[in-house]
């Protein structure tokens, strides 16, 4: 049994990684279709989320036979709880993806995004789609190192969404308050679906070390950090 | 066995039931915190969220103890594995409590809320706290008809949502960019905060009926719905 049992595992594994490739495609393209106002692309990224619902039901529905038919303890219990949790974040970064792009539909044939935002806003989406891939990587590797790197490009987001707030409340401001309501959702977004990477990533890092990322990265003084 | 056993599983959903309580009493008192500009009440939700996060570890930790010492199979498995998520729910309710009363902080001593968004918000603080009442008072009577209430209640909140839209994108909108983007961000934390409570309430039906909500309200033909 312990085969069959290991390779359930893997598969949890597997369909973990398989959710947050899907994820981070999903909002880079939602990234791209807002930028472009791409209906057609808009709307692939709103019909392929269902993907990504169902990989989290079965996920759930595989995790739960294995808690039912192997009973495991200590560790591999923890690894089984944590995935529930890290299918949870996915799927949650999944409808973020999809708010991106259902923006993207609801001011199509206009351009949700000002000009002058076009960058701030495309820095965003790319940094949200290389968190995911470096969560995806770290749900593969187990590598801490690359976990703890999640929170300093957290941080590069956190400066983003800062920069885009500096650019609403800018007396130069002349897009309305429309605009500047689409703004604030889509940097709320991409915040949002960076926190959940961070979160996969840092549950992975509990999982290996026993300690929350956060203790980790407290003990080594960087300089100029 | 079998009693302790059910004692360490109605401990779970007492812990649920006080995490509900705490998110809910912070819901109302963060929103009156915004309304009034009080900044003595906003902290106490700042820094009553710390025993949310807690519940929320103490629960985790008295789930996967439950799992490993007691292995449940069926539906008492789904029971700890829904209370997992339960308590995720929760805690992200919390959260955004947090993020209302912050917001009354950060716009302290100034209020953050126009009067003429006075009445919209104060609706959608109590109503947030209602559902989150239901929604522990679900947990304990695991009454269906009253988890189904909740996806009405929540079409209200989701009404009172696009009021405050109207609002903003109203060309007499007088309250400048940064009241707008506030406002906007006001309305998607009680929004998100009402989707948990529904979410918590919806875990109850499925683990009490086998399906899921939208599907048993789909069921009656109700005239003039």
């Amino acid at each position: 049994m312990r085969d069959a049992y290991h390779e359930e595992l893997d598969s949890i594994g597997e369909g973990l990684v398989e959710m947050a490739r899907l994820v981070g495609s999903a909002i880079g393209r939602a990234t791209t279709a807002i930028l472009d106002s791409d209906l057609k692309l808009a709307e692939s990224v709103i019909a392929g989320d269902e993907r990504v619902d169902e990989l989290q039901h079965e996920l759930e529905a595989r995790a739960i036979a294995l808690l039912a038919r192997q009973q495991p303890v200590a560790t591999d219990l923890r690894i089984v709880v944590t995935s529930l949790r890290m299918s949870a974040d996915l799927e949650r970064s999944g409808d973020l993806a999809q708010h991106v792009a259902k923006l993207a539909r609801l001011r199509f044939p206009e351009r949700a995004i000002p000009h002058d935002l076009h960058a701030t806003i495309l820095e965003m989406g790319q940094l949200a789609q290389r968190l995911m891939a470096k969560a995806a990587e770290v749900i593969i590797t187990k590598d801490v190192d690359l976990a703890l790197q999640l929170e300093q490009d957290d941080d590069a987001m956190d400066l983003l969404h800062r920069t885009l707030f500096q650019h609403l409340l800018d007396d130069r401001w002349k897009h309305g308050i429309e605009t500047a309501v689409d703004v604030t959702l889509l940097g709320r977004y991409y915040e949002r679906f960076a926190d959940h990477a961070v979160s996969v990533a840092n549950r992975v890092v509990y999982l290996v070390t026993g300690e929350h990322a956060d203790e980790i990265q407290a003990a080594p003084q960087v300089e100029g950090a």
